[in-house]
């Protein structure tokens, strides 16, 4: 029983890592830079995401793929609302998205007239570890009031990501949290993981998580 | 493929629920009230365990469970510094606790010499829902920075549960979060549900929390 159930679980990673080798070639090919924003609920990937599009989408063009356990729009309302094009997958109660989900959602997407997509993953700080679903970079978002003791518990997202956002910084002063403890929690995770202190609500930081974000897309242009 | 693996599925979760039976009647026979604590990373699920603790421990006899997905002892040490039991469930990267994890973990507690358990779920605000513990009790914790649309977009956590905490009210000031929608929103899913709005800094709200907490410790061993 066990084995057999292990089996069945490296089946289903098997056929989702080809799923979304597939679905990264598709997107190179396209130039297309791409993106997997993965936080906790409520630790601002959606306010992440409308900021983004404010600053950046006079020069790139944006589409979202917005990753919900519910069916809600929300979220994809107000990219939308935005000017944006917004794709919303409900995952039926699934914890994460996984590859075949994206392969589907980019079938709504006119790739050629995209430079970035950004992937909001489901609000789950273990499953989405798991589940590559094609994108280029992963980005975990982290908040100053979930603690600083999140990446001692939560060790697996934080390993094999490219970006990590610490978001709502404006609180610094109304909440216990040290950030030196934080970030030798992720250092020893991730040695050297490039990181943005940023708030949405002030803009603080902001401008130099935009500044990557644009230089990332521009240089995998420049390299397709 | 599809079929066989929904036929797994069910088992594990026919499994799981015949072993929470056992464990909750257990716990009854014991006259030991429990409850399961769920909420997102970083609501606040170890803060409300140790004033609970503070608050209660002269007349209700208190044990922890410390479930989390990563092999620490941050939350169990805690417990333990305040004088109280505490038994640490490492997942080994599982998204919740079982209720065979239960099963096992309580074999460390001295049931005879207690009257109340708190287990303190995985921080994830997805699968927990779906697996029960055998606990007499359901309880999440959602906290202001979460953002008031939690319910609209994890609704499976809030149905079925027995108490919700609104944590870290003391934060209202900085942050926008509409109390009437949030609360329309878990109307919806849980009409009528016992509902506290608490700070474990400011200590504001959270005698009720206590109140209504200890007068279930004291009528469930009256009725046992």
């Amino acid at each position: 029983m066990t084995i057999e159930k292990v089996q069945i679980v490296e089946k289903i990673f098997e056929a989702n890592d080809q799923v979304a080798a597939q679905t990264q070639s598709l997107l190179s090919k396209n130039s297309v830079f791409s993106i997997n924003i993965m936080a906790s609920p409520g630790a601002g990937k959606t306010s992440v995401i409308l900021k983004t599009i404010e600053k950046l989408s006079d020069k790139v063009r944006i589409a979202v793929i917005e990753g919900d356990t519910a069916p809600v729009t929300i979220d994809s309302d107000k990219v939308i609302a935005m000017g944006m094009p917004a794709v919303q997958i409900n995952t039926g109660g699934q914890c994460h998205l996984d590859a075949v989900m994206i392969d589907r959602a980019l079938k709504h997407l006119d790739l050629k007239n995209l430079d970035l997509i950004i992937v909001e993953n489901v609000g789950n700080l273990i499953c989405p570890a798991s589940f590559k679903i094609g994108t280029h970079a992963n980005v975990v978002i982290s908040s100053i009031p979930e603690g600083d003791d999140k990446p001692y518990k939560y060790t697996n997202i934080y390993r094999g990501i490219d970006v990590l956002l610490i978001n709502k910084i404006d609180l610094m002063p109304y909440i216990d949290f040290r950030m030196d403890y934080y970030q030798q929690g992720v250092e020893i995770l991730n040695p050297g993981l490039t990181t943005f202190q940023v708030s949405c609500k002030t803009e603080e930081g902001f401008d130099n998580w935009i500044s990557w974000l644009s230089t990332q897309v521009t240089e995998f242009k420049n390299r397709s």
